[in-house]
């Protein structure tokens, strides 16, 4: 099987079987196969496609490449959230206790962020003392105790993505969806929990720009998941505006408590519950889903969940003392307000731009190597459909290092459209895709 | 200008600017540019196609990647012919001292055979003593002096091309139709020509297997020269079956003398005097094409064709008592005759066949660093259209190896369909491109 000879038969249009697809990425992993190679090929896919039958067998050949890990130690049905990327995406650190909290074990692998998005490693880093890299024992020990564990992402998980993700990314074939889908899968099966829940995120500050595009994702996604043998489904939500009103490591982890107290904001909570009562109605083992979110809003109104996610914090090493007491975070030492030009309704945002001005803050990396200020970040003062005078506080800005400021307001104002018409709602929830 | 935002424009279906182009390649050669972002941007330029415009850019900055000749020295109107390579094909051993005879000048560089299709080079070397490759000054003076020299192509020949053409051919990108025109021409137009002649070949021993993408390549490299300043023609010409009835490089060298000497095959003669004529009239110098005919025969009748062979061998270091005494060079050391297996038409060759079974003889590489046994090829006894009976001879073969027989015929016979009835004949010279 020449590596020629599968471009060539993709170029053509052709469908590749499974063995080819599995040779050619254990043929890149191991050096054997050229990265010129292996770039022909994602251009030739990003052009020709690929089916459910073979983006399976790449998600497979993905998931392989690496360590996959073994949970038969792990007591009780697993289940798994992932949001394929959003800004002021903070619910996997509101849903993952809510059904911990229940009796569902979550024993999660989670993701630093990179670009304009934020990850839950660097949410969960700014709890004080809190350890996101764990021995297996000590992991099986804590989900099998607390329920629930959140460590970050083996060096060696799904190697053959990080090295066609690194490709793709220099070579304009990111935009594929086979090549999405295979990525964001390939890494998820490697775990091995029974049922997952897909937020494929919608809109501006998503891979995914069109709803049509985050449906098909999400469908090929839950397709793939189906043919490895999980429990499977996925929301279509909305990313044309930030979740909540915090972007930025502390500010989310605080927002997430309160919506664990039932203080959180409106959009967030509901979102946070809808997720959280299709992990749970997905096991098959708490009843249907209306009597799922039952038990959801009562995990948040009796504190149960709270007291999940202070537990899983103390396993973890972490202070859990802020948990209940978030005032006690460490905060920025600077402020600053960022007023509305003029008067007008809020009629869109560019979320991405919102991202990008959390990372001008510190909030972020650059780099892997960048170091991460976990204060700095955003709070939202207005939001899409909110009116405001001229004047007005639209975003308090959060830092360590005033210098920062000037650079991050021009950003956060160049991405926020005042006009004169009050905008028309947008649904959170888009789609159920199953 | 970033290469990625290069792949990604022609990956969305842009029109790269010429700047844009001219950027990439020269970043490509100097190695700023990695083989895999080349290696996208040539599999988008697959599926995206490029325009004249574009195309000419590409052939330009190929063409501008290394030496470019300086003909200022040498006199009167340059005129070259190019094919784009066949088995079999030895017409610019006769076309070349046909119009030098007649008073035009050829400064010619050609290239050696790789793969299935011979080189002008590798035949000239067949002559004793022939030296291909000359210092500028005496290559002009031989141009001056004899009307005609041939050398090899300069190591530093649109370097581009050579990186370039070395990644399509393990990125299956090399069936990419501009990609093809200026790979041809970059290499040319590095060449200081008045007039081009091209000869594409149609059908199964050429780049393009149908006449429709024989035309559209004849029509891309006639447009692109005429857009650098060049005269410029191209016949489309068959190669559903080997031109005359010699493959293999001093087999080939004596059949072009037959046709110098007026005693060559008809189909060979055919088309010798088709691109001798094309060649001189393009010149604009010679009278109309009927008059340059009347000339080209006439150069062929003289002897002068012949006579200047002659003097350019001798010129160029060579032995040209052969050119007058082909029985003088030496021959393959074994012979022998393949035999038809059964009674009926030669209804088709594979030509590309043909041309394998000669380099399995011997007669060519299969890496650069190859030998090469002059002697060795194929002397056909029957043709596309003739009716043989089971033991009669249809091929001698040649070789200084006789281990090499038993495959070479067993290839021989597999590219040979023998039929009831007999095929249509097929013109030689299917379309004239201007």
């Amino acid at each position: 099987m020449r590596a020629y000879d599968i471009i060539k038969k993709k170029r053509d249009g052709l469908a590749l079987s499974d063995e080819e697809i599995r040779a050619f990425i254990e043929g890149y992993v191991s050096g054997e196969i050229a990265d010129y190679q292996a770039a022909a090929l994602c251009m030739a896919i990003y052009f020709r496609g690929m089916d459910v039958r073979e983006t399976t067998a790449l998600t497979l050949a993905v998931r392989d490449s690496g360590d996959r890990l073994d949970f038969s130690r792990i007591h009780g049905i697993r289940v798994d959230k992932h949001s394929t990327g959003g800004v002021g995406d903070k619910t996997s650190l509101v849903v993952t206790p809510i059904v911990a909290s229940l009796g569902v074990k979550v024993a999660k692998m989670s993701g630093r962020g990179l670009g304009h998005t934020g990850g839950t490693i660097d949410k969960l880093e700014a709890i004080p003392g809190f350890c996101t890299s764990l021995s297996t024992e000590d992991f099986e020990r804590i989900v099998n105790e607390v329920g629930i564990a959140i460590v970050g992402q083996s060096r060696n998980l799904a190697p053959a993505d990080k090295k066609l993700y690194a490709l793709r990314d220099v070579t304009a074939t990111v935009d594929s969806m086979p090549l999405i889908a295979s990525s964001i899968m390939g890494k998820k099966l490697a775990a091995d929990d029974d049922c997952i829940v897909l937020d494929v995120k919608t809109g501006s500050g998503s891979f995914m720009k069109t709803l049509e595009d985050s449906k098909k994702l999400a469908q090929l996604m839950v397709d793939i998941g189906k043919r490895a043998g999980k429990k499977m489904l996925s929301l279509i939500t909305d990313m044309d505006r930030p979740l909540g009103y915090a972007i930025g490591n502390t500010l989310e982890v605080i927002e997430a408590i309160d919506v664990l107290c039932g203080r959180g904001p409106e959009d967030l909570t509901d979102i946070c519950i809808a997720l959280a009562s299709d992990m749970l109605a997905l096991t098959g083992e708490h009843g249907d889903r209306d009597a799922c979110e039952v038990k959801v809003r009562d995990a948040i109104a009796s504190g149960r969940a709270l007291d999940t996610l202070a537990r899983m914090v103390k396993a973890q090493g972490g202070d859990d003392t802020v948990i209940y007491h978030p005032e006690a975070f460490a905060r920025a030492t600077h402020e600053y307000t960022v007023k509305a030009p003029c008067d007008g309704y809020i009629v869109a945002v560019d979320t991405e731009g919102y991202g990008i001005t959390s990372l001008l803050l510190g909030a972020g990396r650059n780099t892997m190597e960048d170091k991460i200020d976990y204060t700095a970040g955003i709070m939202l003062r207005a939001k899409t459909g909110d009116f405001v005078r001229a004047g007005d506080p639209i975003a308090t800005l959060c830092t360590c290092d005033e210098s920062r400021f000037a650079v991050a307001e021009q950003r956060l104002l160049a991405s926020t459209v005042i006009g004169d018409e009050k905008p028309e709602e947008r649904p959170l929830i888009f789609a159920r895709v199953e």
